[in-house]
């Protein structure tokens, strides 16, 4: 392996020091340079190291709708982090899933983290921004907003707007004879969903490729005749075995559930997020999120959002719903989420390094001593939330991999071995 | 003329209260139903009625860059407007230009008004938000785009960091066999360039046309093979008549005038408005900018901002470039600006609602009782600062026609006789 590189499946990448985009120079000059240039025409954004700059500028290549931080000004997170707290966590030593010793700071950089936050006990330890992110720039959450999307669903189940235990098509009636039609939106928030999909990221012609491009979010190649929007392309699915019996991680069945929000409330995603999540927290910078050519937003990866923000909402989530003495989710919907489903029909999705873990409401829950579940997204993205250990964590990351199994080996040790420092504090 | 419409250029159009999309229903519903869309191919978006939709939510249909608002709160506006005062004016009576008497209120609607603020000595007096536009979303600025551009470059030049006497080739070198090889800065500025292209917003042929497409600003058909971005198109443009004889406007002036200011500064369109306006003035919202495909932003049309925040902009430029008691924009800049240009290079220009106007530093300045100056952009974009009167009036609108020559009959006397009014009040 070269000096300034690592190695992926074969494949030798440049670091996350060689990588950062600043010294690359993308998009800077009037015009930038030819070779400097990041466009959305044949995907190119989304190739590496480009996305290490586009991960952070998505509203610049595509269509977006705003989600509204509020009238009032942004809450406060407390004072910025303490010198020495930031200094001795750089110098934190942890060791990976493989048992080699790393130092936290050195490991962000093998984690091509763009910007990574620690709260504990609601205070900031830590926060360090990395390449072109900013502490005012939004970032690609990707499947992380697939976590705030369900916890809305929880919060209208709970609140008995929505029956968890209807099945789909009662409220899509569009949807009969799809995969969807006799899923119950339990079986949909949990993704026991037995669809014909795949998520293979490193496959080149995986569905979820026909996905993005049905929503506009990948460039459609001349004489394009596939589905125009998102629920069009929903309606193609079929049905693959039965549902209820197994975990398996199937991003429509995000788009599914944020339909039938949409469909039974009136309200969209975006202002959805901005009522319930956004104006509450006291978000200080609007996010946003991509949207298809009918202007639905893609409640399975289409969020962004700025690294304080992301961690509100994780803090939030630690304090069983409760934020600065209001409850903006009600604490059962917290609870059920952090108890998980059953650990067995996670099993078999055959999740090497998340041995123990299960999936409810579209987060994951490790079931460890911290009692830690997780937002997780592709490319790094992450929001890790250990109530034992007072502890939350948002990163941001534009990892040439996009399955979160290449980051893992070094972001769960990480993660897992600070917490138990700061329990300790 | 039917009830319910009206008639321009001998086409009857719904007016303002028949064209609210919210009575229309675009883009209700999950999904919305076919006839209901908006979208961006094929220029739908830009058709009338649906632009009525489409102006408050342009985002949703391009790639945009942030202009953020700073880290602080936003600056105070003063309480809303009393209903008193609101109530007169709703009732204020003025004559158009045909002589008809009209109220004000009813006026908006035959403006196609979207929002419009008045501000008298700096406290709001009026504010109506009207169909889908709110407080908290920006609305297409179109060609106001190019007085805050101007501004930002007069305020260069007077700080020495441009020399208005240069010819733009010495500033950028690419732009050597063009029409502007040997314009100065200031005929850029001033817009008394001979530029053969054609900006008649009714001719489908017109190039205007392409050079939206060109930023991708409009759909570009299969197997399109023009220019790829705006700075390609710029270079195409060939010498038409000698610069500085006459006012002309053309909107790749600014374009090519934003160039220079990102060449030489290094900073971006959106980075400065955001650092010299939308950060000093403690505007509300972040606003945004279209992009092209290469990223650079439409500085001739592109910006979108809330209405205050254009309310704060021209009470700014009121006050001489003061903002609360700070110098924002030099006063010795606003009054150049104010001061105007050659009455005489303005009237070939055949403006025959605009007697007596100059254009300086890309606004256009009347010359009136009240001193009023204006920024303008098509489909009814104005803010219409008048200092004798203390009133600065801020309006988004969607009208039907782009050119102002349709709403000015209405516009240009309605505010002037407010303006009066408020002067003896």
């Amino acid at each position: 392996m070269a000096a300034g590189t690592l190695n992926f499946d074969g494949v030798d990448y440049p670091d996350g020091k060689a990588s950062d985009p600043r010294t690359l120079g993308w998009m800077h000059g009037a015009p930038p340079p030819t070779d400097k240039r990041i466009g959305f025409r044949g995907d190119q954004f989304a190739n590496f190291p480009e996305q290490r700059w586009s991960l952070s500028h998505a509203r610049e290549l595509m269509p977006t709708v705003n989600v509204w931080r509020g009238p009032l000004g942004p809450s406060s997170l407390g004072e910025p982090p303490h010198a020495h707290d930031e200094a001795a966590i750089d110098e934190f030593a942890f060791a990976d899933l493989q048992g080699r010793e790393r130092r936290w700071l050195e490991s962000l950089f093998d984690t091509y983290t763009d910007g990574i936050v620690v709260l504990h006990r609601g205070r900031r330890v830590y926060e360090r921004y990395l390449g072109v992110l900013r502490p005012e720039r939004p970032h690609c959450c990707f499947s992380m907003t697939k976590s705030y999307a369900a916890t809305l669903a929880a919060m209208l189940v709970h609140d008995g707007t929505l029956d968890e235990r209807q099945r789909v098509a009662h409220y899509l009636p569009e949807m009969r004879g799809t995969a969807y039609e006799d899923a119950t939106l339990r079986e949909v928030m949990d993704m026991q969903i037995g669809v014909a999909y795949s998520e293979l990221y490193s496959d080149a012609k995986a569905d979820v490729w026909n996905y993005s491009r049905a929503g506009g979010f990948r460039h459609r190649p001349p004489g394009y005749d596939g589905p125009d929007n998102f629920y069009e392309y929903l309606r193609t699915l079929r049905k693959d075995g039965e549902h209820g019996q197994a975990f398996a991680y199937k991003t429509p069945n995000t788009e599914v559930l944020c339909w039938v929000m949409k469909r039974v409330t009136g309200v969209g995603l975006a202002e959805m997020l901005s009522q319930r999540f956004w104006s509450p927290l006291g978000c200080e910078q609007d996010g946003y999120l991509g949207v298809d050519p009918i202007g639905v937003p893609m409640g399975g990866g289409g969020l962004n959002a700025c690294l304080r923000d992301l961690a509100r909402f994780g803090e939030m989530m630690r304090c069983d719903g409760a934020w600065h003495g209001h409850q903006r989710v009600p604490a059962a919907v917290v609870s059920d989420i952090r108890g998980g489903s059953d650990p067995a029909k996670f099993a078999t999705a055959g999740y090497k390094l998340l041995p123990g873990y299960s999936y409810r409401s579209m987060w994951w829950v490790s079931h460890n001593e911290l009692g830690a579940f997780e937002a997780r997204g592709i490319h790094g993205q992450r929001l890790y939330i250990a109530p034992q250990a007072e502890m939350v964590v948002a990163r941001f990351a534009s990892h040439p991999i996009a399955g979160s199994a290449a980051n893992d080996p070094i972001t769960l040790p990480a993660f897992l071995a600070l917490g138990r420092m700061l329990q300790g504090a």
